[in-house]
């Protein structure tokens, strides 16, 4: 027996067309630890915008209901070969009910419980998901669930791996986020010193609003002296950011070098002892890094995933961090939505066109 | 008592006025370990190029005994203000004679014997210089010895790094250099795989000449194509660039990953899982490091310097590659030599173009 429903999907061929369809199709029955959730809501995320969308261009797209055709330029269309041809679900997270469970125990536990999951494929009417992935909400509604694992887990995440460092202090670019909000109220409640980069002074308000002590805006003239007064004040020579592509990391690694320097005796022509480390979580900018050579040779600039540092870090840890997620999911972890859409409005022109500009505040939940 | 002699100094002004000069000055008396080195002779490295001479526009300097007065361009001149109005002493490394030793036991037991050594200060008559550092030829000659430090170290570190970092495979970038010869000869004895990326035939047809297995040139239409081969043929997800600035790094990340995508089951939209690793050791080309988003979350740069990576070798790791660097010092670590100059005639228009151009098999020995 298997469930039929609705479910997102996208298609690159390799002459450069995306196609993003609503399509029907079976979801089969859930096995051992897996369940079929029937999915209510699920945030549009970053992390899903490159596969759903990429850099296709929506301007020039055929929109039809439930279907959207657009033309992907390059260099993404052919550097994404991986992919030509093949029709792939999308939607890391979402929250929803169990209505079927395997003969697990885990997955039998489950069954009839609202969920918060991570099935790779929350677009969609039903998932099949991992028992082991999923957070029971109990009264929590799934809106208030479903971005419980991609933000509040990276936020987490960061400062764990921050602590593994023995690092006390961080830097975060476009911090106004979601997710830089969340890290905000966390390094508060762990006494972790971080310096927030955002691009305008409404988000310095924002962020200062809910009790960030250090916000830099990267739109003023006195942003690298701002970044370093920052620096010197937490000592945060670790970061990480989401941005990605141009001078974003470059100008951290310099602002962090120029600070380390200042308290040298002699001159070095290597540069400080001072190791500065950054991660890239993202591709906000899709163009490339940029690293100019002002920072000697003590740093590390590294990509950091989600999935990869949780298997780093451990069960046990990330059980700690699952558990503080649910115990404060409508406070540190709260998200907010600008819009809802069902899978066929998420491929309107309209909703498109403004949920990919991932601008600040206009997050978008789908509700299928 | 103080030793008098002659010893290059560079100072590099606020505005932009770089002045390298041999000037007279005093060496004082050795002390502790210290001891006193009659400089014999002393390699001219790109590592020492960044501190001597810079991105100073040579075509146009005034020229005269012993001194060179040159314009540093921006934005390098600003760039180096930690050093501005410094008059600063230039050499890592050199060979000469213990002259003289301070009263601790290692010094006293160097008094007399023909040393290589590392004082950062080798372009000079003579040199105080650290006992723990110094390496007794025995019956070698002062230009046997010369570079025994900062090439032959590098390349043995590089295996030794990674050896500690698990790999059994590296890519060396730049790699016909004296350095990447030597470390031919060290992988090819140590069993480790290697892939050596080159800029043109004649260098192909060198490496291949000591026994090189995988030599790759960039200037070739496939090199992206003979890149993966090597990396598919070895297994190398992990490398040393000299070059820094450009493309070759981003090349080398991308080579890779296609590598381990094409063993790929599953369209993975965060790239492979394989963990890829990129260091840079120096900075031949001091325009930005150039790294597109085409490969993923799966990579680390890193800045490798000598210093540090033998501090967190231990002393033990350091004593071994120091013993290997005498026993092999005419076979794996010989370096071969343009032409020798004395300190005046380091400061002529010619030498200093032709050694600061860093090309293959060009380089210089200074003869106090």
């Amino acid at each position: 027996m298997t469930t039929t429903g609705k479910q997102i999907f996208t298609t690159l061929e390799a002459d450069g067309t995306l196609t993003v369809e609503v399509g029907e199709t079976q979801f089969p029955d859930p096995k051992g630890n897996q369940v079929l959730v029937k999915m209510e809501a699920a945030p549009i995320n970053p992390s899903d915008l490159a596969l759903l969308l990429g850099s296709a261009d929506l301007e020039t797209a055929d929109y039809s209901p439930g279907k959207l055709v657009a033309k992907m330029p390059e260099p993404f269309a052919s550097g994404a070969k991986a992919r030509h041809g093949q029709r792939l679900p999308v939607g890391n997270e979402g929250a929803g009910t169990v209505v079927a469970a395997g003969e697990g125990e885990a997955a039998q536990a489950l069954m009839g419980q609202r969920v918060a999951c991570v099935p790779g494929q929350a677009y969609a009417e039903y998932a099949i998901a991992d028992a082991g992935m999923c957070l029971p909400l109990g009264d929590h509604s799934a809106e208030a669930g479903a971005s419980s694992f991609v933000n509040p887990m990276t936020a987490l995440g960061f400062v764990e791996n921050a602590r593994m460092d023995g690092q006390r202090a961080i830097v975060h670019a476009a911090a106004a986020s979601n997710l830089g909000q969340m890290l905000v109220k966390i390094c508060q409640a762990d006494g972790i010193e971080l310096v927030n980069i955002v691009r305008s002074q409404s988000q310095v308000d924002l962020l200062k609003g809910i009790g960030a002590k250090h916000v830099v805006n990267s739109s003023d003239d006195d942003f690298m002296k701002q970044l370093r007064a920052a620096i010197e004040a937490t000592g945060a020579f670790y970061g990480f950011d989401p941005i990605g592509g141009g001078k974003t990391v470059d100008s951290c690694f310099k602002a962090m070098e120029q600070v380390a320097a200042s308290k040298m005796g002699d001159y070095n022509r290597y540069g400080s002892n001072q190791q500065k480390k950054m991660h890239i979580y993202g591709r906000l900018d899709l163009g490339p890094t940029i690293l100019t050579p002002s920072y000697g040779f003590g740093w590390t600039l590294t990509g950091w995933l989600l999935t990869p540092f949780m298997a780093q870090a451990g069960q046990e840890t990330v059980g700690r961090m699952r558990q503080r997620v649910l115990s404060e999911l409508t406070t540190t972890f709260a998200s907010s939505y600008k819009r809802k859409v069902t899978l066929e409005e998420m491929l309107t022109k309209e909703a498109a066109t403004e949920y990919r500009a991932m601008k600040t505040g206009e997050k978008y939940l789908v509700t299928p």
